[in-house]
């Protein structure tokens, strides 16, 4: 027996994010392209907006950001632009729609930390308290019955993974948390900038964002979130020459160390896609491309601290993947529908 | 209702083209990884042999090559170096399974061709005439009947593709053909050689195996298995600072090429893998990384003149996607289970 | 004994071409820059558009390109876009000025085949009978009589160093001339296009320019200029994963391939820059990156034909270092001043 | 009037630190190479062991190590495996050369420490007392009285150099030093190891050397030297897919953090190597690759924390370079020769 098909959408279909979020879709039993909008090339053909799409979704024309959507469709996933996306993701609610957003926009409870992060006033206040911070492995129960799912961050998502069960256990001194993270140059997306030029980005490695990362309170929203606890993020996150992947380096004190491992393996034992690292082991982003995987690995470096190690496909994990994955939590499906665990490797 | 799986062993999974092949097996829905054998890495799990490996698959055992198979395997793909795999071959097809042999030691009907191409006696010559040559768009009723497949490598996949539906339309001139091939450094494999060490590679292009490779020959093979053509391929391959990716540009003379790009159109109008490009588009091996696909462009450059390109994934449709496609094929499956048309991209 | 140096002026300063030649200048003995232009960063000091410039040449500022130069200034390299460029060479000229120019606009004594090759009318062909086209080793005597110098294109150069010695000996078959190459990415330039982004270039090879690029009329122009030969080049570029390099591989047809190596040897026995690799090697652009040598292979692969693969640094010999070395010619210096013969390997 | 040139040898210059010293040296005015010896490729030509290499150097037989130097040698530079250096060293220093060894053998004055980090008995703990840890900008005077330096690892002179400054300020908590490096493969040297081939080490990061690396006890051995501090480090190396370049974050806690940059500023104001960037920008490797500078940006992130960012191409400043700035300083030399300062960018 098979089951109906369920119609979805995607807005901003043609950037990286939105791009992964098709390749997924296409491996998916359930789910339907029914719908694909972007705003800057609005009448092509998916395949020419996105070089990788062939099959049946690379025949679709892209809609305008504005066009109304299918009747049928049940499911939108936005990866907009932050204070865009708040907008569209209203109107999809009003019309009965669920919603995954990909943007910042519903990731904060509290409209002044958005504002003073996105200098923005938030454009629809009133969704922040319903929106469920989709950190998956921690949000299952809520991203179950939600209406609107706000994805979090590639940086947040490899953050809080292996930072949450430490916070859990009370084991990690909440003022000394330094995150110093790497990614691949996806993550800073398809707009023309100069400093994404090939020849600019290729053979070099700088950091960024500095003094104060947008993605710092997201992390410090997400323990209050899940752990109640007030953190304090010391956050440089660096741009590497590398397409995909995110390596996130947590430089932690605390009690215990030598127990971390073990709190970190039971937190996830049943995950599929979360894999902590047998002790001297130690991951690569290589290892989980294009896959929706966390590796993340512990090494106890003196008697009060600790290295832990994650690496995520920062477009599939980090983004696309976790929301479909997200998705598929909300239509009680299979969590692992089409979310590969197998990396891309070599 | 569902059908029963058919188990399969994958001999040599260590490298990179069998750890392909167990990439693709874990999408498949009706093969089922019974065995996985290699010969340096026997007694360790596939995940430590192969760190992009998750899930089921990931726990399995690597047998030694020379350890018997489950009794109730009914497949084995050989992806052994040649010679080694001849042996190995014959044994499989003496206890009553049907394999997909990824070395070069069936791809030649003539024993005196191999013996030349790859100085060495071949080890059993008595099964030439049964192998079929399995160029999956171009053998697809005799890959059905077969035992055996030898399947093509990935520099005469790139280079048949193209050329094939021309010499069938007699309009190239077969004494004039110059194929000059870009590749991603995996087809070299997985063995330690110093000029494969990153700072050696990376940001360097060079040509190899000159004055000839042996790849010509089996090109050259291939056209006369499938036109009856004697034709004469000089032919230049080259290593590319990346991982996967193979560009092959055919420099062609013949007859109104204007009209090839409609005898190519109609070649290959019913083939999920094969994509003939609009006129004026060209491709990027980019946009078919980790698919099975064969991107093919042609333009015109002169009266009698034409240059064809066609990009593939040298490990998918050049090595273990094709080879899961001729699998597919053996069994009566569609030919396109578990073999994505959408790349990973970006 | 010390000799005074000579005023030089850089106008396109800001690009990947005027940035290498603000380099190699930095290192020169006997030019000193006196100024320095550019088009969209003027105002801004040389390290602000360079990031890699540092010393005194790091604090110079920008001036627009407008600005008039200071009165010592003897020598001016022009690396502005065709047609901008011919204007400001003219005012050079005449205000009794050297002039090293990069562009296109004076490659060409035709002004006929200019304007099919550029789309453009020439706006100064009085000048084009006096422009010297500077493939250094080729031209030495006129360089070093010329007020006016035009610096071949990256692939003529690569192209026409290993072909001008085949034609002059009348070895190779003037209508079968097939070149393939293979670019960094840096010979695109510094502009913003799309599909220059790190992450749409990354891992993927493509062909660009087909039918018909511009360069294959000046290699045309370069076989008549030199050798009084009309070739027919058939001209295939690739645009690879890498910043710096160009590798071109010439299909050649002709009588007596095996005296060809002796041929090359011969032309460029006493030359610093050009190297003839013995037989058997092959060269990798890696081995040349950053210097201005230009290293060539020869591989007979048939009775009537051979492969010659030439690889040099596509800024340095295929730009600036030419320029450089034409300017040294050009004030009677020794050639080789600043211009390393030494790879930056690894 | 010309200055006699000083004969100099390099012992292992076979690999990528040896043949950076090459390059470098065939760009000095005063030294000249009469002799270089390799383990491995004794009896080939520098040409063919360093691709790059040409001009006279080019032609040099490689000796084998224990071939006796020529009795001109003044000057010998060590780039050996730890262990197999100093035994080398003492035989050079008993025939009254001086010597720079760019192994870890000298780094420590105190033999257990050596002991300890690289778990080897010294070979002649003697010398250890007389070596100069040769961090060119505090240790010039030391330096040049010097018959032994040892040139410090690239990791220590990109953590010391921004961190001396504010030690010596006693601004720096000690006890809370965090250090994330980022280096390119060729800092792992040219051994053939599996996980430095091209398809393992290409689009992917890790971290490695956990839970303690050696270069952290060469840090605090620095500290301790140059301003009598005991620092505690807690140092995580990441490799990265670049050739070259590396990026040091130091997570600083400490007082005023908001002086620091007036600290660093001052500390190096004269220096041509090591440049204070301005507040507000932040460096990258490509902007330092092929020189010999280190670039230092430092950013205030709260009001007891800063993070500094250091920058430097690990074969130049962090190997080869800093080895001939200190040799130009021992022979009583203008320190910046044959040294750039602008990078090989793009």
């Amino acid at each position: 027996m098979t089951h109906p098909s369920i119609p979805v959408a995607v807005l901003g279909a043609s950037g990286y994010t939105g791009g992964e979020l098709i390749r997924l879709l296409q491996m998916h039993p359930r789910f339907r392209i029914a719908h694909a909008a972007a705003h800057s090339r609005a009448g092509s053909r998916l395949q020419e907006a996105l070089p990788g799409v062939r099959g049946e979704a690379g025949g679709l024309i892209l809609s305008p950001l504005e066009a109304p959507l299918p009747a049928e469709v049940e499911l939108v996933f936005t990866a907009l632009p932050h204070g865009t996306a708040a907008i569209r993701v209203k109107e999809m609610l009003a019309a009965g729609r669920k919603v995954v957003d990909l943007s910042a926009d519903f990731r904060y409870r509290n409209e002044e930390v958005y504002k003073q992060a996105y200098e923005l006033e938030h454009p629809c206040p009133e969704l922040l308290s319903e929106a469920v911070f989709g950190l998956s492995e921690h949000a299952r129960q809520a991203v179950s019955e939600a209406r609107l799912v706000a994805n979090p961050g590639c940086y947040p998502t490899s953050t809080l993974l292996p930072l949450l069960p430490l916070l859990k256990a009370d084991v990690v001194d909440e003022s000394r948390i330094i995150v110093d993270s790497k990614s691949g140059a996806s993550g800073a997306g398809r707009g023309m900038k100069p400093e994404l030029l090939y020849c600019e980005l290729n053979e070099g490695v700088r950091a960024y964002g500095l003094p104060r990362h947008r993605h710092a309170s997201e992390m410090e929203a997400g323990a209050d979130l899940f752990c109640g606890r007030r953190i304090d993020v010391h956050f440089v996150p660096h741009i590497l020459p590398m397409t995909r992947g995110m390596l996130t380096t947590l430089h932690l004190c605390g009690r215990n160390p030598g127990d971390w491992h073990r709190i970190l393996r039971e937190a996830y034992r049943n995950e599929a896609f979360v894999r902590i690292l047998p002790e001297g082991s130690l991951p690569s982003t290589s290892f989980v491309r294009g896959s929706n995987r966390c590796d993340i690995a512990l090494e106890v470096t003196g008697e009060d601290r600790a290295v832990v190690i994650s690496c995520l496909d920062n477009l599939v994990k980090g983004a696309a993947g976790q929301a479909l994955q997200n998705a598929n939590i909300m239509f009680g499906l299979e969590e692992t529908l089409a979310l590969p665990q197998t990396a891309i490797w070599p």
